[in-house]
């Protein structure tokens, strides 16, 4: 039988297993292989066929070299000598997954690509707490920031992006919430809501609500570490639980 | 039998049937009542129990008015009557989707609610085009923005946001297409590169990659109308198809 090489990058969602979409579950079906990361709900791969071959890539792994470069050569040694490869990332593969550069790797072999969209943590986790990413008269817009750029500094967009109304999500940024902070705070917005959610989607599941000024003792008093999507803006008033943040703010006031 | 009032908002993606998550698709199978909106595909609501009660309140429908008091009042009348409503909604419930404004007023009648993210067309339309938003080198952030203000004028977000590095996607804007072009160019950005994705992920799906300064033309060439997605920034030049673009940009000079 000929090898028809093929590769699909499918976003797995946030974490719960149902948050794949339809056409993501197809295509793990499919798969010859399946390559995936660390952020990726293995039940995901209860779907592969029995032949399929799955291989854990993720990036947290520290016995082995998960480097890109391994990634891109594994992706088109695959595909080459297997067929279908399904490359299943957590959240959306364009979202700060790296996507694009797999992209352009595996097509100088000519091998033909398709890309499955995911539920992205920055809009799925916020929904699922029902905090609603805009809203007419508060938020015309939201603006999703790595926290993890290549050289380890705080994204020069979030310093712009603290100058204007949009709803501010930053992914893989929780080491750097002081920093955050201490940014918010200088351009005199320290009484912005924001919300920190932790292992989103999932039965581990927890949140933090505050206003900037006294978010780090919150994340402190109710959350873990890390992975944590951060979200800044007035529409964070919207959650439910937020009222009782103002009345606890409220109590130590008095 | 006792009722238990119960509304979910479900993300039913940004058309093709199979964007919608396994999440949702089971939201869809134990809904008593589904309201849904224009732009969510019907081959959806065949997951629907047979007894389900399945209204249509798109707001392109002119017959019956379905302001959004109308179909606040709706989704409380039916949780109370019926049981569990699904609202069913295109792309992502957050996402200019007015959910939030759903949920405050559901809520005023102590009626549980549950939120099942979708797949925005911001993400999805340009993920299943292979168009990364984000790209390490190239850009550290995406904005969405709403071209539907509340008042009809041009968002400030996006006269902020063209002055950053970030790719920009502008959803319900294809009305303002020439406003957002002078914008561009009036912040010497006629260079950036620029997509349009009509009927995203649909069979009738069209697509236009250009430069700020030539892509009224093509528009004019290559689509038909809304909804149509705009997508600003340097990673459109990522798209497969854009050499071909650049190629005759350059056959029109020599």
């Amino acid at each position: 039988m000929q090898i028809k090489p093929f590769i699909t990058l499918v976003g797995a969602g946030p974490g719960d297993p149902e948050l794949i979409t339809m056409k993501g579950i197809r295509a793990v079906r499919e798969a010859d292989v399946i390559l995936y990361d660390a952020l990726v709900n293995e039940e995901i791969l209860t779907y592969a066929k029995p032949a399929c071959t799955k291989i854990y890539v993720g990036k947290r792994a520290e016995r082995i070299s998960t480097s890109q470069d391994y990634i891109n050569k594994l992706l088109v040694d695959y595909a080459l000598t297997h067929g279908h490869v399904v490359r299943l990332k957590g959240g959306d593969p364009f979202v700060f997954g790296r996507g694009g550069e797999e992209l352009d790797y595996v097509r100088q072999f000519g091998i033909p690509t398709a890309v499955v969209p995911g539920i992205s943590s920055s809009i799925g986790l916020t929904g699922l707490q029902q905090l609603p990413l805009t809203y007419r008269g508060i938020s015309e817009s939201f603006w999703v920031i790595t926290g993890a750029t290549a050289d380890g500094r705080l994204s020069d967009d979030l310093k712009q992006a603290v100058q204007t109304n949009a709803t501010v999500v930053v992914l893989m940024g929780y080491a750097k919430l002081a920093q955050i902070v201490d940014l918010y705070k200088s351009y005199g917005k320290g009484e912005l809501p924001i919300a920190l959610i932790q292992n989103g989607s999932l039965p581990t599941e927890r949140i933090a609500l505050a206003r900037v000024d006294t978010i780090l003792d919150e994340a402190e008093k109710n959350l873990i570490g890390v992975p944590a999507v951060i979200v800044l803006g007035e529409v964070v008033a919207k959650h439910q639980d937020f009222e009782k943040v103002k009345k606890s703010i409220q109590a130590i006031m008095v």
